[in-house]
Order: structure tokens, then C-alpha cells, then sequence
């Protein structure tokens, strides 16, 4: 499948988007012309860029409000198109894209738009142009694909083929059905983009909120399948305005955009064939394509977290806390001197000591010293406590790492002593690390590194709740998706002191993975660097919830040993009341354990909090019955609790500091 | 006028949300239940709380889902309901919002809903509390406000009255007439918010994107006068959801809603009178009101721009500038001897240096040492080269500031010699500095303090190109709005190399004052602190045009003196061409002066840029008949020069660097 992106998708100068589509290894880019009326590159120095980078031209876009107008005015505008052809020629493109008409078509009668689009291909036959016309979603007249590709069919001319874009279709729900009438050679372009359903003016939608493939709500595989049906064997093109990506980081945007592409083209590879033998066009081509799609390695849904990885200066502070929780100190790694184990059933905490900004070798979970990521940044290890990574089951771990470096993901660089597990891992858009751990239902193999000793608690990861940087919302879901197969459930919207906290989860069908994604709403200046790959950490704590059989008994351990709860207001508990008419008792008992509760037709949540260590807490949570949230009516009271803790901790430095100044 | 807001309005605690409406100087609060249930805080303690600051608790909310149910549900409701009763007799709260059903109701029969009103009133009672029934714009049954206003006639019960909410009216285009028929006494709330005209489903448009009166599309002033004339007496309380403030400094969104009230007040105060005598509530009341409506002092809007000051810490790259601009070096100021003063006929620039971070004595513009904020907050003095303020002529300087006062903008601190002209102004939401200068049609008296020479140029200032936080956009329209008068134009997005830069112009009717404001896209943490009070300035220069009567003498001049021009492309002059049909010799006459060009129907625009110092760059302009804009098809080009520029000197910088280290 020929790859290729429209400039203005991405950030910074013509020459660096074009750099950064070679560099993620799209085959060729849409040349949108604003990019280049504002460089100071000629069109032949464009062009030669391009070669020399071996990525190919493949559109000049766009030529707007052509047709529909009165002779004069058309006459202007065959003038202005010969103006555009003869730039086309100096940088060696030969497709144009025609958008419909939106500001000065005057002419309703289709009549007028096919002799004009013939005498337009007439006049770019002698520049050897093709055109390719698409219908605007908000075209004054021409607003459909169906319509335009009548206007083209009618028109009836070798150098007037149609342009289909996914974002100008699907957000107007038209039929698709006629997809199917368009000869594959008559579709001169074809754009993808995808997008959240959002019920708001198509032109805003489109102008600020369009996504990758895979990072909205439509179904981009269905499209693609039906264009590949039609026999079309040109470019596939990313044609995405979206505000984020405008602004973020040229190569991560371009490399996010190709492995939507990558993901798409495999998603139907396997259920469209090439064509066989030399079947005429005329012959019904059943699913048979031209685009030569490339498959990838499967994969299935994660069987489950297999360890959580957090990397701790506070190596004291962090193991009481889990002491406290009634996590077992199970050893260290035999050669990884400063990696811990600890065990609390089937919940594996890696714990890896960093001392004075220094990681210390690799674990389980992939510790390294640095790392680098494609563009060239390094990033150096940090202090702190976090989240470093996350281990997942999955039945070919193998297969998956493949995949994973097929989707353009960085492989976290590893050091392994030669008897140790092999355990491989990329970096996730939030700069964590992502471990392909393959499914055995024993004990895993590598908890023989650390001496294993048995563990009689029934406990499990129920679910890591990780902060995402705003700007690299979209990117994450589809990682998550493409190299894991998760899905995305529908986002929320959750209050806290600081503003509306974005929760989406990531999760598999069965359950067994759950990862609620949240964006903080503010990022913070003074936010936590690293963390791996150019990411910044807002400051906003990450946690793993840890699911037990009984919490009272989980918090009266706790209480026993001393753990910091989060504190729940005496409030919480009048309204926990009032809204689910608890037993007196119960209710008493909640308050007594700090314990939260939630409720729905499908069963009950306890759960409880503790304080944070950098930026990382605990969840203990209890499931009755089958129960799937995660308690969201109580998240605000932890994030108010939090919030204030957070203020009480700058107030006191601000008086230690000002008592030492 | 009894003004109040809503808790939710704001960000942080519960105790955080009341100290700051106190302190910004609201009558009251009301109370979202929300906040009470995260807060650690007894409702005793609350209520003892807003005692203490002198703020009423003005409501209860929401109460949901009460109404248009069967009867066990009902009866549910009723004991649901007792509970919140109880709650606000320990708050002191008698008066509670209740939201039409959105989510349970299954009775579209209206007498089962007054008879359920009617029934809930009898409750509320027999504890002295009243019920606002308010339709909700997505309301399941029941979402229109005279809907709801037939419900609570019907039901006729003292403790029965309405809520009128400004955004759940007008975002539904309702037909306002009907709320003249509400008598004012069975008005029991009244919430105000503004939003801007967008196309989008209500709930989304209500969540996330209300604004606080004057800082959107609608006319809140219309909608007041209606209420006003019911004999409404009770509070005018905002209620506004939006992102950014709740994610904003808590004292600082307060003092935005207050000034928004005070300028919605003043802005129908004269045009309602108080009731005279004892009118009955039988009379038709004629434009008479019991809300105790105060004026302002009146403020025109500005006839110009008097002066520009900017400040320095690069003396001689700022003034070496301005002189190949053409302007000429008037003098030093006489009793401050850091500040110039430099002409360009009547466009003035005062440039006051700043040595290590000191500003040094007050010049025209009030330049002083330092400023705080009412809440507190110091600046330091900061390095750079940056705008620091305007002087706006207005007809009445001493009307204007004591206006500006009341809309609780906080006033300059400046030293001032005792026989220097009288200068007072105040910060704006980005932190410059807005100075009233008394209009006069002679040469301004201050600039016989730089001892003033005769300047025979034809040239004004014709614009200044603000950079605006994105999280105070709102707030500086709503500023500029209602200390000056000025108007806000629709908003537009102009591309840059680093995303969509927002940009909506600020001016006077006449033109005589326009004020391009600039979101930029992307908060760099590494930003420039500092102008004042606690904003934070982006990466996103700002600029100063000057119109002149000849822009290629201007320009020659500047060539001849070695101004720095901001280079355009070859592209951009081809792309001209292809668009406007220039002749050849004109269109190389811009070329070789790095002149840009745009034409309309009105008239036409010629200018060129310079480069940037610090955070300053200068325009120079050419208006040819009535062009009234401002060259935005140019913005473009400028900003990919700009962040070519930019990336360069990092370049540079890092070379330099490397070559240290």
C-alpha cells in the first residue's frame, strides 16, 4: 500500500515535514499549498528535497471554487488553474485536488459543472495534470461523494477522475453502497481520516477535530475495504487538521499517522485478496485488491497484567507502603542488584531503586539506563516515584514484539543476563514502558530470578490507572489499541479542584486488562521531565488498583500497620446515605476502614485509598457481584483529597523554606 | 444588585471557592453539592465559614430527577429530598434548585408533575425551605423556562417558584416574551451565564463552554431588563461551567464574573428606574425594578492610541530599529532618566530601559518599580525586550479610571514627580499596562516632559498585536469590553508553523483603535514570566504597526539604515501574482522591498514586518482607500519566517553551546 500524508498535518517548515514523512517511512506526501507559498524553498528545490529523501509527490492541494460559475468568472479561474499546473510541472506532480465549490458557484444546473470540468481536463491535458474532484461536506451544490462522482461519470474525461476522502463522507452519512459503482481508475486520490462523534458544525469538525484512523469513532476498515473493492491502486493519504497535531512534535505526529495507516492496511488485509490471474474490470471483482496490502504478526487481547514496574528514590517509603497493604517481600533480582519483588497473590509489583537520578540496571519489567527514541532525544532518568511500566500477558510475545516494531513503536533497550527470561518492551506514547509477556498459566518463569516463595493471598492488578499528556490523548488510544488490541470505552468527564479530568479506558473484552487513561486538565510548567521518550508527566498521580477478596480485612491490616488512607470526608458518608439507604452498621463500618462504595444493578465496589509517594498510590478495591466500573462517582472526593493534601505539602515547604531563608 | 455565583464556577476547595468570591466582594454564593461532599468541612462549618467573610449562602444545588415519576418512585424522591432539607437547615440555605427530570421520568402528563410539585412543597414546608424549579435545556419532558413557569402557576404553592437560567433559555432560541407574565415574587433564582454561538449539542455547549456575561455572543443586558422589570428582587448569580476556569486561579476567576455582573448592571442601570412609590404587583410595572441596579461612570469609547510603551533591555538593538523605522529621538524624560521618548508624527513610543531585571522610575506610560495584585501576588521586574502598556485617549480619564476601579481592575503603582502630568491606569488580564490619557486635540501635554521637538511625518499608530494567554481570553474581552468600550470582532485562526494561532481583533467603531488579540497555540513552560500581575507571557511576539503615508519611502529609508527585515519568499510573490494579477514592475517594486500585499473590495494593504527583539517586532503599514483589515492571508508567511528565524538562532545557540562545553 502506497503511504502518504498531507503537509499539513504535521508541525514546522515544508523541509521538516518532509523530512519527518521520510524519516517515519511514509512513500510519498500531499503538497498543501500554503506550505509552500510560505517557504522560502523554490518548487525545484522541493522537488529535489523529495527525491533526494526518496518519498514521492504525490498531490498538490488545494484548487478551490472552480466550477459552477458564470463564463467570466471561469475564464479567471482556467487562468488561475493554468498558474497552479505550470508550479505542478516545476515540482513534478501530476494530480490536483478540486474541492467543490463553496463560495462562488452560482450555477445549480450539473450541466454547467460537467462542461466546465471538461474543458478544466481539456486545459490540464496539455500540462499532463489529472484532476482529481471531490465533494466538500459543506459544498455550496456539491456535497456528496455520489453526486461528484455523477459530475466526473458525466464529464466523461481521461484527465477528470474524483478524489474520496473518508471525513467529507462519513461525517455526513451518506450511503456507501455506491462506492462500489466507481471504477478503481476513476478514484485519482483517496484521503483517510477518522474522527470522535461529536454532534457540532461539520466545517468546525473537520477544521480542528479530525484524528488518525483508529483514533476516532468510524469504521476506517470498512472504507478502506470498499475502495480496495473497487480496484483502486493509488496512494492512501493521511488528511488530518486536527489542533494537537498541528502543534505537537513533527516526527512523533508523522510516525502516530503511519502506524494508523500500517494498522488500518493490516486490520483487512487478511480478508481481501490480491486479484487473481488477469480478471477483466468488467468481470464483478469480488474482494480482490490492487493495493497490495501488507499484513501483520496477529495479536490477541492481553490475558491480563502480569506485573506493574514502579521506580522509586524513596525505596522506604514506597515497600512500607505495600507492607502496609499486604504485599510480601518476595527477593531480589540474582542480578539485578537493586530490582525488588513483591507479591501480594497474583500481584506483582516490580520495584526498581533509583538512586540520584541513576537507573540500575534491567529487571523484569526492562529497567534500562537511558533511552532514545527515533528522533534522536534522549531523555535522562529521573527522580521521583513512577510508574515505569507495565507487563502484559499475551498468548505470542514473540509475534506481538514483532508487530510492535512494525507499528513504528521503539523497543526499550534492555540489558539481560544471558540465563535470564528474555522480555522484550516498547515505549507507550506516555513515555511508560509496554512488556510482552507471554501467557503460561503457572507461575511465570521470571519470578524464578528473584527466588520465588509461595503466596496464599487470592489478589490480582484489577486495573493501572496512568496520566496522559493531553496532546498525545489520540496517539495512546490507538497504540493501545493497534499493538494490544484493546478497546476504547466511552470518555468521562470527571470533576476535580483543578478542572475536568478526561477518563477514558483501555480495556479487553474480558475484563482482565483494564487501564483508565486520564488527562489532567492543566499542564503544569513545573511537570515532571522523562519518563522515557520526550514525554512530559503532568502532575497528575498515577495508580495501581489491587483487587482482594475481603477489603475490611485488607484495611484493618493496613490500619494495623500504620498506612496513611487517603482521608474520605464525613460528608461523603451523609451522602453515601442518602443515595443508597445503607444499613447503619455497613455505613459505619465504611467510614471506620476509610472505605468507598459504589453501586449498580450489577453489583457492589469498595475501595480505598492510599496517600501519594511521588507520583504514584494504591487502590485496594473489592468487586461483589459483577460489578465493572471503577467507582467514578467517588474519584472527585479522592481528587479533592488529594488536592488538598497537594496544598497542605506547599504550604509547609513554603514555611520550612521561608523559616531556613 | 444581590450578586452571587456558584461554587462550581470556581477552582480549588469549598473553603478556597468562598474566601475568594468574598474577597472579590460578592453579596453571596451558591452551593453545589458536589463541592460539599469532597470537603472536609461540617455543613455547620460552612455555614460558620461564609458568616465570618460576610457572604451569604444563597442555594442549594441541584436537586435532579425528582418529578414526572410513578408513585413508589416518587415517594423515594420525597425521602431523598428530606435529606438535602435537613442538610440546608444546617447550612442555613432556604432556597434549593431543582432541575427538571432529565433521567427518570416516564410521566408526560403536566398534572402529574404539578401534583408532585405541589406535594414536594408541602415537604418543603415543614422545613422552611422553597424550591426553584428550573427547566433544563435538555430536559427529558419538561425544557422550556415558560414550560416550567405554567408547572409551578399550576401547582400555586408559596414554596413552589421558578429558576430562570440565562444559558438553558437562549441556548434554545426561546421566544422571550413570556417571561413578562412571571410575577417577580415567584422568581426564585435567576443564573446568568454567556456563552459563544457555537453549533453544537446543548449539553456539550453548557459543560464545557459557558462564559461569564459580556465574554460571549448573547445579550445578557436584554435578558436582565426582562427579569428586572418581573420586580425580581432576589440574587444575580452566575453559574458557569467552562474548563478554563475551573482550572484557573480561584480569586482571579472570581474578580472576572464579578467585573461581569457589575458591567451588566451598570449597562441597563439607566435605563431602569427604581419602582416609584408603591406601585402594586397588580399595575403594569413599566421599566421600574427592585434589584437595586448601580451605574458606573459612563466611559466612550477611545479616540486612539496615544502611546506605545515598550521596555528594554537592549537599548540600543530597540532604538537602532526604530530609528531605521524613521523615528526620531525626542528626548530623555526629565525626571526619569531611564525613559525616551521617540516620534514618528503621531505615533509614540516611549522605551523605558530595564537594567538586571530593575525598571527604573515611571515614565508616561507609569512604568513603576514594581505592582501587586489585590491577592497578593508580587511580579519581579523582568529582562527582555516586551510591550509594557498603552495609553488609550479617552474623553474623560478621570471617569474612566474610577470606572476601572469599580470594575475591580487593579491600579498601576507609579511614582510620579509632583509637576508631571497625571497618569492612572490599570493592569490587563495579560499584564500590561492600560493607561487613560485625557484626549486633547493639541500635541499631548506629557510630551513636554521629554521636552517636545515638531515632527513633520504623516504617522500613527494603526495597531497593536496583543499576545493572550489562552486560559484569559475571555477575561480581556470582557476587559476591554467594559473598561474601554471596545468592541470584539469575530474570532479567526490563522496557521502557523506551530498550530492554529486564534486571533480576534478588539476596536473602536471608528477604527481609531484596533487591537488584534493573539492566542498562540502552544504554553511553552518555558515562557516568559512576568508584566505584572502573575501572567504568564507566551513565546508569541507581540507587535506595534505604524502607519505611514508612503510605505516604499519607508522602506527605502529602512534599507538605507539596514533594517532587518523580515524576509518573504519567492513563493509568496508567485502565489500574489497567480491571485491578484499585479503588474510585473509593481509587483517587483514589493518584491525588492519585502513589501506584502493584500487587496479587497474596499481598498488595499501594503506593509512589511522587521525582525523580533525580545518578545517586540514593529509593523509598518500603508492603508490605500478603505481596506479596513489587516492583512491576514499575510499571517502566515510571517509566523513561518518568524519560527524559521527561531529555529535558527536555537540552532545557533545550541552550536554555541556545544562549542563552551
Amino acid at each position: 500500500m502506497h503511504t502518504s500524508i498531507a503537509t499539513v498535518c504535521l508541525s514546522g517548515t515544508l523541509e521538516e515535514k518532509l523530512r519527518a514523512a521520510a524519516r517515519a517511512g511514509y512513500d510519498g506526501v500531499e503538497i498543501f499549498e500554503q506550505d509552500l507559498v510560505v517557504s522560502p524553498d523554490s518548487p525545484e528545490a522541493i522537488a529535489d528535497l523529495a527525491r533526494e529523501l526518496g518519498i514521492s509527490l504525490d498531490l498538490y492541494q488545494p484548487f478551490r471554487d472552480l466550477e459552477g460559475v458564470d463564463k467570466a468568472q471561469f475564464q479567471k479561474n482556467l487562468t488561475r488553474a493554468e498558474t497552479k499546473f505550470r508550479l505542478m510541472a516545476r515540482l513534478g506532480i501530476d494530480t490536483i485536488l478540486l474541492c467543490s465549490n463553496v463560495g462562488t458557484a452560482t450555477m445549480t444546473d450539473d450541466g454547467v459543472v460537467v462542461e466546465q470540468l471538461r474543458r478544466l481536463g481539456d486545459l490540464a491535458d496539455s500540462y499532463g495534470v489529472n484532476i482529481a474532484y471531490e465533494a466538500l461536506a459543506w459544498g455550496r451544490f456539491v456535497s456528496e461523494y455520489d453526486h461528484a462522482w455523477d459530475l466526473v461519470k458525466a464529464a466523461d474525461h481521461p484527465r477528470i477522475g474524483t478524489c474520496l476522502d473518508s471525513f467529507h463522507i462519513l461525517s455526513r452519512n451518506t450511503d456507501l453502497s455506491r462506492i462500489a459503482e466507481i471504477p478503481g481508475e476513476k478514484i485519482f486520490f483517496l484521503q483517510l481520516a477518522d474522527a470522535p462523534a461529536l454532534t457540532m458544525d461539520v466545517l468546525s469538525w473537520s477544521r480542528h477535530h479530525r484524528v488518525f484512523p483508529g483514533e476516532g469513532a468510524w469504521d476506517l476498515s470498512d472504507f478502506l475495504t470498499r475502495i480496495a473493492a473497487t480496484g483502486y491502486a493509488g496512494p492512501v493519504s493521511l488528511e488530518v487538521f486536527n489542533d494537537s497535531f498541528r502543534q505537537g512534535d513533527t516526527n512523533r505526529t508523522a510516525v502516530d499517522g503511519l502506524r494508523s495507516l500500517r494498522w488500518l492496511e493490516a486490520s483487512i488485509a487478511d480478508t481481501i485478496a490480491a486479484p487473481t490471474g488477469s480478471a477483466s474490470a468488467a468481470e464483478p471483482a469480488g474482494p480482490s485488491t490492487a493495493l497490495d496490502l501488507q499484513p501483520l504478526p496477529e495479536v490477541e487481547e492481553p490475558r491480563g497484567i502480569n506485573y506493574v514496574e514502579l521506580s522509586t528514590d524513596d525505596l522506604g517509603a514506597l515497600t512500607r507502603q505495600m507492607h502496609q497493604l499486604g504485599f510480601q517481600f518476595i527477593g531480589f533480582h540474582r542480578s539485578k542488584p537493586h530490582v525488588q519483588l513483591w507479591l501480594r497473590g497474583e500481584a506483582r509489583i516490580i520495584v526498581s531503586e533509583v538512586t540520584d537520578g541513576v537507573g540500575t540496571g534491567a529487571d523484569a519489567g526492562g529497567t534500562s539506563s537511558t533511552s532514545a527514541d527515533e528522533a534522536g532525544t534522549t531523555s535522562a532518568p529521573v527522580n521521583g516515584t513512577f510508574l515505569r511500566g507495565i507487563g502484559f500477558e499475551v498468548t505470542d510475545s514473540r509475534s506481538a514484539m514483532e508487530r510492535a516494531a512494525l507499528l513504528h513503536a521503539d523497543e526499550v533497550p534492555r540489558d539481560q543476563a544471558h540465563n535470564d527470561e528474555v522480555l522484550r518492551g516498547v515505549f507507550a506514547p506516555d513515555g511508560s514502558e509496554v512488556f510482552f509477556h507471554q501467557f503460561e498459566k503457572a507461575t511465570p518463569a521470571w519470578i524464578q530470578e528473584f527466588g520465588h516463595d509461595h503466596d496464599e493471598q487470592v489478589s490480582h492488578i484489577d486495573h493501572v490507572n496512568l496520566a496522559q499528556p493531553s496532546n498525545h490523548y489520540d496517539e495512546a488510544v490507538l497504540f493501545y489499541t493497534s499493538l494490544l488490541a484493546l478497546h476504547a470505552e466511552p470518555s468521562q468527564d470527571v470533576p476535580s479542584p483543578s478542572g475536568l479530568v478526561r477518563s477514558q479506558v483501555m480495556s479487553s473484552t474480558d475484563g482482565s486488562v483494564r487501564m483508565p487513561l486520564n488527562v489532567s486538565p492543566q499542564p503544569h510548567a513545573e511537570a515532571v521531565a522523562g519518563r522515557g521518550i520526550g514525554s512530559v508527566v503532568e502532575a497528575y498521580p498515577e495508580h495501581v488498583a489491587v483487587a482482594c477478596e475481603d477489603i475490611f480485612h485488607a484495611a484493618a491490616t493496613a490500619l494495623s500497620r500504620g498506612l496513611d488512607f487517603l482521608p474520605v470526608p464525613q460528608n461523603y458518608y451523609e451522602d453515601l446515605d442518602s443515595r443508597f439507604d445503607l444499613a447503619p452498621e455497613f455505613l459505619q463500618q465504611l467510614q471506620e476502614n476509610h472505605i468507598l462504595y459504589d453501586r449498580d444493578e450489577h453489583g457492589q465496589f469498595l475501595h480505598f485509598y492510599t496517600s501519594t509517594i511521588g507520583s504514584v498510590f494504591f487502590e485496594m478495591i473489592e468487586r461483589r457481584g459483577d460489578y465493572r466500573g471503577f467507582g467514578a462517582p467517588d474519584a472527585p472526593v479522592r481528587l479533592a483529597a488529594q488536592h488538598r493534601k497537594n496544598a497542605q505539602l506547599s504550604a509547609q515547604n513554603a514555611q520550612m523554606s521561608g523559616q531556613q531563608g
